[in-house]
């Protein structure tokens, strides 16, 4: 089997870079350890920059997105009982955010690629990159008992965190830098009308809680908890007790509750490698970096890299400049580091950190109080919300 | 003796309490521990925000001050060789900061008190309030070998960090939060043209460098040191050349060195005790909390501190609003948690903290690429830096 790009992982970045691709003639395989089913039954981010809306645009995939989507101009922070609009549209020139759930696009991805014709091959296993420093890089895999290989030019790991694509860059010619959080979020999702229209992050002495959703129907909802905490002890009826509490008063007179559909425990973690690329590897969204979700950043940035990537490939394949490859690392770090620094600040200035009235959160208050009583504070949530401009590889 | 506001302290927020009283006929005696000549050796502060200019003004202390005094509408970041301008004017709808001694500001305030006629006592040992929380505190002190006391209606507290008057409060009726950072600052002054017209906040891989001046003629530098080092081991020869590493090699070029009048070695600390009063006891600036240096937030603090107090007291005397007393201190914490913030943020920002290339240190770097590169950015830094409003007292 021989293609141009060989795509390990079919989750959004995968098929989103393969749709692109094949639309200038790039050919591509994409090679998925799960089933497609399984992939879709991820339940995952919901809110796209307007980069991300417009690479999709690109990619030919927006119409179920423009007509189910949700353009949100606005979200808001409550700090106990006060509420604290962040206008987004209006402190950034204009600037909104889609919120369209992640298993969505994903599916809106499967089935362009379906009718263009591009090959997924689901349920490979033993995946794995070869000769990546080589000219003839090539990956091998099993699928119904029998081992394939496939030459290719590139590959681009779209395989996650736990993925084989970093795994396969050797030690010592890449460098980690990771944050842990002592907590995590507690996510429940449910077919009951969202709470408010626009999203809610909410600090409370209690902790960290998010009033998010996917569509006018169905709601998403997180609670910061401790990292000893287990699903199974908090029933559903817990979950809405404690997150009442957290809400401003007025918003939790308004909350439908109803039978979760799914509720799981994640960690929160920051996480970054550098380079993303190793020979003809590339690195792109969790395999090479990861977010906490504080900021909607961690698809978004999914995103910046395909879109990143996507342009190199145009350019090595349609005007022979194999000379940027080099750049792909440099160019996304630039804007990851960025969303980095924005989700670990959300991050440490909305949750609750420590017991004690000490120094550290008597800054994260001051923060909060100086940042929502500034315009200019207002608009570096806003901006960077949004999403910060793609950078070029120039 | 009686006066109506014993006032402990002659320094620059003595002194000024002192003067902005007397104008409005309220009646105040202040003790110093140490000699005014003393007083007027100690090298401090230079930055001043218009505020506590406006403050000056209405003290009628601005005469030498506009004369000699120079008007900033901007400040510089140096990140490595990239030189990055913070216009404070253009960021915040023209407001400036004055380039004006602490020494110069304490002299022009003892001149004025002398000519007023206002009692000063200076070299006043074993300085001791009493009775706070009775109607009738006074305070005890010796001097030429005799006691005195002292009666009053009110105490200020503006002896410094170390002073009697946050001692004489009981343990337990306040609270202190403190961080205390892993370097401090070598100061050296000398009579040489400063290297550039703005101040330039320089962080290097070496350490923080930062770039002032007193006046045209006099020049005041900083250097990040570890706090193990001695100011003893640190000559004027290499003090210079240390400086010229660290800040960019076109402002190095014009730097003229020369002997120092000063060198000293200070630790980077920020404190707030709350509350800031006891009974009829106000504590003013460094009594009730340090900033680090970074920002020249300390003496303008102090500053507002002394408006608040000022404020309160014209209003209790004037109109018998004896019950705004207890809003003393939360309408000065408001704003001085927010100082404390932008301290501690632009402290954390441009020190060197740790010889590894850790994800904190990368979190450093794209706060710094962030906020250099937006609007928004470097207006959070230029409304702090000419510092956000005072804040009335009901």
């Amino acid at each position: 089997m021989k293609t141009q790009v060989a795509i390990i992982g079919a989750g959004p970045s995968g098929l989103l870079l393969g749709q692109l691709l094949s639309r200038q003639g790039i050919d591509n395989v994409i090679l998925e350890r799960k089933s497609g089913e399984y992939v879709l039954s991820r339940i995952r981010a919901g809110v796209l920059e307007q980069g991300m809306v417009d690479l999709l645009r690109e990619a030919g995939v927006d119409r179920r997105m423009d007509e189910e989507g949700e353009v949100h101009d606005g979200v808001e922070l409550a700090l106990d009982n006060r509420r604290v609009r962040v206008d987004l549209a209006g402190l950034t020139g204009g600037k909104t955010v889609m919120v369209y759930g992640q298993t969505e696009v994903t599916r809106d991805l499967m089935e362009a690629r379906e009718a263009a014709g591009g090959t997924t091959l689901y349920e490979a296993d033993n995946v794995q990159p070869h000769d990546l420093e080589t000219d003839h890089p090539y990956v091998t895999f099993e699928k119904d008992g029998e081992t394939h290989r496939l030459e290719c030019d590139y590959v681009a790991g779209c395989d996650g965190f736990h993925g084989v694509s970093r795994q396969s860059i050797p030690e010592g010619r890449i460098k980690e830098f990771e944050k842990v959080y002592p907590f995590g979020w507690l996510g429940l999702l449910a077919d009951t009308p969202p709470v408010a229209e626009e999203l809610i992050y909410a600090r409370h002495e209690r902790g960290f809680a998010l009033c998010s959703m996917r569509s006018s129907t169905r709601s998403r909802y997180y609670l910061q908890v401790g990292l000893d905490e287990k699903v199974e002890d908090w029933s559903d009826e817990r979950f809405w007790e404690e997150l009442k509490r957290r809400i401003p008063d007025e918003v939790a007179e308004t909350l439908v509750t109803g039978p979760s559909i799914e509720k799981s425990i994640a960690p929160l973690r920051s996480f970054v490698v550098e380079p993303m690329q190793y020979g003809r590897l590339f690195l792109v969204g969790d395999a090479a970096h990861i977010v906490p979700p504080t900021g909607a950043k961690g698809l978004n940035l999914a995103a910046s890299d395909v879109n990143t990537l996507y342009r190199l490939m145009v350019k090595v394949y349609q005007e022979g400049r194999t000379d940027l490859i080099p750049s792909y690392s440099a160019t996304c770090l630039k804007r990851i580091w960025k969303a980095e620094r924005f989700s670990w600040w959300m991050t440490s200035m909305l949750h609750k950190f420590s017991e004690e009235e000490d120094f550290a959160t008597r800054m994260q208050q001051a923060e909060l109080d100086y940042v929502t009583s500034s315009e200019a504070g207002l608009t570096t949530i806003a901006e960077n919300y949004v999403g910060l401009p793609y950078e070029s590889l120039e």
